[in-house]
């Protein structure tokens, strides 16, 4: 965790300091420091890119793309994940310390993804990094990767968004502000200062997160990992409940996989997260428009800029549908930038940037090693 | 408003008395009580079809269909409406008095489709209807016209289905799962038993409903209404608020349209609508499925059955999707029912069933008029 006292001057206006940045690394910067692999996480991701989470025990969230000898080869590259300014995971966020000696809590400032973009550069600079052989980063992690091209188009070579778009739909927005709704809802949540009642707005995050994991997956997904199966509804055996009968909301005390499923999403997101994270993240996301500067033109930040893109979508991904990666990639090409698109056939929906398919595999490798032919970076030692 | 001392036996095996079925007529009766058309209403309507509704003072939520000259033209068809089993505006449901001498709530017993289905016929029967001439509804109308048909074959001359599935998918049921753990969430529920703390969940079932709202629009129909387009919060406006920035989730004082739209959509929801009867309907849709007891074989309730079928969808409906109405029109073709399968153009979604769709009009008018013919009733007097 590196703390920067000077802060950081955020786009609302206010000067946040101290800025704490938490990373993780993977694999040696290169003497020429021209290896670093900047992978931006997306909006419930942390740095625990390629070991274990501390909190979860679980293994990171990118460990079977990230390491020696995978498509992100760590022998070759020195891959760089850091903790999204606005996060629980050790950087500057919600839950830090604030003027008033307590956590700032929904005082924190309204951060925005180019704010986001800006801590990371700082970082970098730290490291003597004066420019990233490659940004790459699915869904939110992507908004980054776009938004470090248009900010510092000489610092990134290579980026990959994945997953993505270049701003927020009405329909993303909409679904955003129901988990915060929900979130509101929650009389835990103490108007944002729950910590001081030694309380967590579960039950409110819990209902955001299962909603946003309906988001995260296809019909299709749904349909072949659940289907209409049914399953002994745990509330239901304990005989009579809060609830009773449709409180458990069971029938003939069943209930739908697909239901106990997304109860367990809820119940395991809320150990690790934070509420007023959440809140302060999924704004910075609504906000994302990269043409709001530009009179609508897409293809404006991109104008003249040398890095080499590779766009990829996921063909049953809703939430970010390939309409709006083809809409990014179209304006690259408007703007003269070496882009090429790639749309993976799946079935998984949004998720499938964390899964295991091989094709987003062979694509990563293939523009990584490319590029990196291109750069004249030697191969790995 | 009927009422029944008798009661039902629903599918739970529980025995319902008495059983109070609330509906609304239009047009006349003919001697030959052969003019009747049944529409069932969806999930959060009501049998407030053609006329003003008494809690909202809004017109009658298909009073662009049914009507003199209308599609469904009520001077020459009797058309019933029928508040559902369940439902919370005059027939029996969780609000009603239970066995206790206070309202069922949540002890209200689990219903399914078809046990809504029998209430109506019951009523039917009351009114000597032994064969409606046509059953119509959408979303989930439409279930309970499939349901009719399956369940009395014989007492239904015509049928459509709209935007509808001949059961429901893993994704409606986690759609609908989240809605009911928005509304346990909030703490005012007080396990169903609000009334009696003289509380309503209001926070939670707007987040219900919000959530849902976004299901019923198209991501098409978001961004035409809405876009990116902000303006003033109000929260913000009134300075300092209990969330603060991020509480009123809002930056530089704006929120986005599409967000004060859907909090509309919660709160005024909340004041027409009880939240058991919320979670009861939901089950029951949930629990929807014509092929259950035919070892998923769609076409076997059907089988030699001769009512006449119009199945009609929405092109841009991604909550109950062309997909699943070609489902069932290909099983009642494979069944050997005469049916007609019509996909509209529209880009509004699911609710473009409610709203002002001239080809909608247009299939519902020819299909009743084709099949009045059929059925040798005499035109309009």
């Amino acid at each position: 965790m590196l703390r920067l006292e000077q802060g950081l001057l955020l786009e609302c206006g206010q000067h946040l300091a101290p800025l704490d940045i938490a990373y993780r690394t993977y694999g040696t910067l290169s003497a020429a420091r021209d290896n670093a692999i900047l992978v931006c996480h997306a909006l419930t991701g942390d740095q625990y890119l390629g070991d274990t989470h501390p909190l979860t025990g679980k293994p990171g969230w990118w460990s079977r793309m990230v390491g020696p000898g995978l498509p992100i080869d760590t022998d070759r590259f020195h891959v760089i994940c850091i903790n999204v300014l606005g996060g629980c995971m050790g950087s500057t966020g919600p839950r830090s310390i604030g003027p008033r000696g307590e956590p700032w809590g929904t005082e924190f400032p309204p951060i925005t993804i180019r704010d986001m973009v800006r801590a990371q550069a700082l970082l970098l600079d730290h490291f003597g990094i004066e420019r990233l052989f490659a940004a790459i980063g699915g869904s939110m992690g992507g908004m980054q990767v776009l938004e470090w091209v248009a900010t510092y188009p000489e610092r990134v070579f290579a980026a990959m968004p994945i997953a993505t778009a270049p701003f927020h739909s009405a329909q993303n927005i909409a679904f955003n502000e129901v988990s915060r709704q929900a979130i509101f809802a929650d009389p835990e949540w103490h108007a944002g200062r729950y910590w001081a009642h030694d309380a967590v707005p579960a039950r409110g995050l819990a209902v955001a997160r299962m909603m946003a994991h309906i988001t995260y997956l296809s019909e299709e997904a749904l349909t072949r990992k659940f289907g209409r199966r049914v399953r002994r509804d745990p509330k239901a055996s304990a005989g009579s409940t809060p609830g009773g009968t449709i409180g458990t909301a069971s029938l003939f005390g069943e209930m739908f996989e697909v239901e106990s499923y997304l109860r367990h999403q809820g119940s395991s997101f809320v150990r690790r997260f934070d509420a007023n994270s959440y809140l302060t993240i999924t704004r910075a996301m609504d906000y994302f428009d990269l043409s709001a500067e530009h009179e609508g033109d897409l293809s404006a930040p991109f104008r003249g800029v040398a890095t080499r893109f590779c766009v990829v979508s996921f063909s049953s991904d809703w939430l970010f549908p390939t309409s709006q990666s083809r809409l990014m990639a179209r304006a690259l090409n408007r703007a003269g930038v070496n882009v090429s698109f790639v749309e993976i056939e799946s079935d998984r929906g949004h998720d499938a940037f964390l899964l295991d398919e091989p094709d987003l595999d062979r694509t990563v490798r293939g523009f990584i090693n490319g590029a990196a032919e291109h750069a004249g970076l030697k191969a790995a030692h």
